[in-house]
């Protein structure tokens, strides 16, 4: 295969960043067919074709499912908002294409197990843009736990923390509705945790939770006296057991003032302990009880070529990667995944897995019951 | 009053950090009565007489009944192993006088309530070893969220770890018995973040949470084949809501390799966020959502003098306080207490509070269920 | 102007990051010309095939003179070593073509100035490699100095650091003759430092300094009991006076363990201070002596959309930009000054400032006396 | 020797420390003679006399003449305004007292040195206060640079910082005079960073240096319109070279903003680096190039009792000791050489090394001239 055909749904955050990773994955690792950035679906229509131009796009249009149909598109990115996942993906998969879908996968757990059975039966590559997973230092903490540095796992915190919605004053938006957002603070950055935790430690096997909405009403718009309701949650926490036994605990808030992309945790061994922070994303902390007591410490390593795949995008330790970097990976994965005829890592059933625990934790804040998995 | 015979008991870690402490209290603030150390208790008698020379009281005893006798003592201070706080304070306050106890209060929750009571009753004074509290960093916090600094509480996390028992091969000790230390990681540690998220957010309400012994049995001396259970918690999470409606988590371990002192909490407020860690004790970080969004940035606040009472101990600030400058400005506290007729903090039943939540998350850890405070 | 035609010279570190550079420019920026990726040379000639393909070039060729005599071809991006740098610069330049150079600018200054020379009368577009100075977080710096947040800037400090010559018994290269390499860590390191220090500060006036080789002899091949001896120096130091008065500190070393991509330095202020660590780059620390004592600290800014460029990349702040990032500023920096007919910023004048220090600095080294720009 | 007499002059910043160290030292370490805190000096008697009853001692005079000749009092501390120290220590060596004395020494050099001459021939123990080498911290990096931890020294970097002259309208005080004064920074701060310097890679043997004055004038009183001159500087830096043959760099300020006790270095080695920041005195950072790449870091070290002697403090690492625990280790020192019938570290002698170069970098930035020490 030689070269591979993109259609993007969604010119956002995400959207641009799709983009920018299969504009870039090649020339990054070269291990993988060329990207051709086919169609590029937005409304209204001007939209599409200002963003065609500018993300180098051959085509426009409004209509996704034009794009999903058109038959030089193999891969399908869906970076809308999350109300649209569900039919679109459904759709791409009908129609024999890849997808690429952002997470959370869908609103609610039904759909996403859905998408989840469709994509088993439809045969194509499948990949959740969890793409936190993909940073070096996330890959290389997962060796390190394999080869046993930190011996037997003991217990996981991490917490994920932003703060776009701590402001009291800010506008009501459909984010604040089950129907249009589905879960609040869970959906947004609860479910990256939950996939560095399960890829971490294991599948957790059962928790017991608490979630609050810390601004229960907000205005209408900038200074509008009219208040309406958010329905979903701004704070989540969770007591998790996992399946190998490991007892943990996960945070979660999207009203957490000074957290700009706080993905903390730590994985404590019987040999050590390793943490990391996204915020600090080319940083990884690891302490092992090995040698003398006075020369003990919480050791930084910075990624670099040692850590793969950093080396592909710098041949030089301590540059840093970004943000966008880890999307090029994730791209890479699927276009590997599709080459070698492997499930991509993290798939639709991965995915399915991780969102499974989010909406459990939502259930349990409601219950206030232990939930299994 | 011009001094104030001290008797202390124990010469552990403690015992030692007591007695610097009222040797230091009258030179560091002045506004004290001078303590006079009295008597030193410790067995075996030869123990009491070498550490008596080394810390400076003017009498030895083996006989701690001796020593709350002792007409010259007004204050006693009990720093011996957890099972008998509860004896020697019950005794020490039956005697009339001041007491000066280390935490946790007694094994269990039915002995700290008791000694609670009796204070009450007998009119002395009473403090506990709820150190951390008293670090000019934590003062400081404290007046920041009563001025309004974050605007409103509505989050808390708090953890506290330390790895004196991380080693899988250490040897089994009293201390993972019930019957001789009581609680494990939450008597121990658990306790100091309590009392710490009480003074900050308030009192506890309800919660629900889980508890692992990590290591279920040691050898009974190094490289022993021999092996005993380990009765108490290594490590232990819970969920919390405080009676202002508030929700929090904790989470504690005495097993988490590489944490020497590891007592960090968040405060998220309505209008910024306020973080701390013990392993770095003279510093505060100050979130505010104050001025331009390019200037936002969590504030890393250096104690100094502007943070009484640092500055009782150096007049410069950024210079460090010490651990053991935390006990100096503890036993000011209960000095000036006796001197002004006010209870001292933490008082009996100020501790009381603190290590009923302790209690209540070994019960619910057992249990599964949400306990009521 | 609706597209522009690149051609590439290199393919090893920096040859890729301009090939990414020039390929995600159009599509995170938007207003700027679309690069046309025209023509890739390196040798022998099978590598230029190999990495054509990788890195999405029209075509491949060996001979760079071919390069840049190819009417498709407006810039003309340098990425060679060193050595070669002056020959092909003076040809593209003679071309008439705009030049997109690597530093240093060339072994010598004599060459660095023929080349400026040449460039003011060739009436095209040049810019030099000086790529951290256009991190969004040192483009705040600047910002905040010029708003007077910091004061009048009383003194300056700066360290470049890395350890790729920190191993003793590595072997030698041609990095360490003065005929193919020119300076040593100076050359590599130092005026990346110099550059942000003009930037910051103004330009040097004076300087004295000292130089030392470390390692004086290396093997010619790993194990080798053959040696060489090393020519141009490890680690330099000077004492700087800026135009404006201000005096400031500057060290660099090639052979600093542990030391990845190390480019710390701090700007005093009679108002407060800015610092910051490339090695973090997305945090810039600030002080300001704003407000109460009790209040006053070092601020953290992660950047993000309030730091431009930053939003271009990614909307949300604190996700973090990486190296490669950078260069798509720069790139889109030479793209802009070709559109509005202005100098590119550092153009071969600009960096020719810089490299004069560092020369300077190299001189009085040996010299030992103080040297004025 | 069961006890030693102390006669104490000064009770300011300084006096308040030595009085807490010696009432500490015999608690804390056992292993020295008990001071007896016999006589207290300030002016007016009032002042001594109240500072007497808060700081312990005996007695209390005006008469610093008195205090010396005293015959109970065995060791003379002298922390009095600098000016007065060459006199004070003259008549306390005269008198055969053992003499512990805040740096610097004295005004001139010309003073120190004959204060180390009549030292050596009273043959009474002296030391000065460069407290900062008994950090536990700091006592570590000497024994790891000893075990060749790091290699061979390469190269030091050193930065010494305050901000108490960062504020322009500061009034003008007799810091500000040479005769009153001496020099300015290098005398403040400077000279314990040299002392640091010295002890970790050894003695300087020559150096140049550039000085500045960052505020020329001070108004007479808050709000004056009055000014005047400040004779000394606030910045100064040099390049240093040591006697065997390491290069350095070292910069102090008194006018940088944020730095409360900034006291930062590094020092690097063939085989790795330390660093350290006073401001964070319980850590020290470490990297070696040992094992694999991917495991390579700064390794942060919590100072605890494998760091001697901060077990004699607290028995667990990571509690922090603090600034006033290092002079009580200054204070055990200066006993144990007593005890021992050897040199104190650093003695007279010791601490004239340490000041000949603050004297050489003040005259090489006036000269604008290399010194030799």
């Amino acid at each position: 295969m030689d070269s591979i055909g993109i259609g993007l749904i969604g010119t956002g955050f995400m959207g641009k960043c799709h983009a920018l990773a299969y504009g870039a994955v090649k020339a990054v690792f070269g291990d993988v067919p060329r990207p051709r950035l086919e169609v590029l679906c937005d409304v209204p229509q001007d939209k599409a074709v200002e963003f065609k131009d500018q993300l180098g796009f051959a085509r426009a249009t409004d209509s996704w499912e034009d794009l999903i149909r058109d038959s030089r598109v193999d891969i399908v990115c869906i970076t809308t908002p999350n109300k649209a996942h569900k039919e679109m993906a459904t759709a791409a998969l009908a129609a024999g294409k890849h997808v690429h879908l952002e997470k959370p996968m869908a609103l609610t757990l039904e759909d996403a197990q859905a998408l989840t059975l469709q994509a088993e039966k439809a045969g194509v590559r499948t990949i959740v843009g969890y793409n936190y997973l993909h940073n070096p230092a996330i890959t290389h903490a997962r060796k390190l736990i394999a080869e046993g540095a930190i011996g037997r796992i003991v217990h996981f915190r991490g917490m994920v923390d932003e703060d776009y919605q701590a402001d009291p004053d800010l506008a009501w938006t459909w984010r604040a509705t089950t129907a249009d957002a589905g879960l609040g603070t869970l959906g947004d950055l609860g479910c990256h945790l939950v996939s560095l935790a399960t890829e971490l430690v294991g599948p957790v096997e059962s928790l017991i939770a608490e979630t609050r909405t810390v601004h229960q009403t907000r205005p209408l718009g900038e200074g509008s006296l009219e208040r309406r309701a958010v329905e979903n949650e701004d704070i989540a926490s969770a007591l998790l057991t996992f399946e190998n036994g490991v007892h943990g605990i996960i945070s979660t808030s999207r009203s957490a003032w000074g957290r700009k992309s706080y993905i903390a945790f730590e994985v404590h061994g019987t040999k050590g302990m390793i943490t990391f922070d996204q915020e600090r994303m080319n940083e990884l902390r690891l302490y092992q009880n090995h040698g003398p007591a006075a020369e003990q410490g919480f050791k930084t390593l910075l990624t670099g070529p040692a850590h793969p795949p950093y080396g592909a995008f710098v041949p030089a330790a301590g540059h840093q990667l970004g943000f966008n970097d880890l999307k090029v990976i994730e791209a890479r994965e699927l276009l590997r995944a599709i080459v070698e005829g492997r499930a991509a890592q993290p798939s639709f059933a991965d995915a399915y897995h991780f969102e499974a625990v989010i909406h459990a934790i939502a259930r349990s804040g409601q219950t206030g019951t232990r939930i299994h998995l």
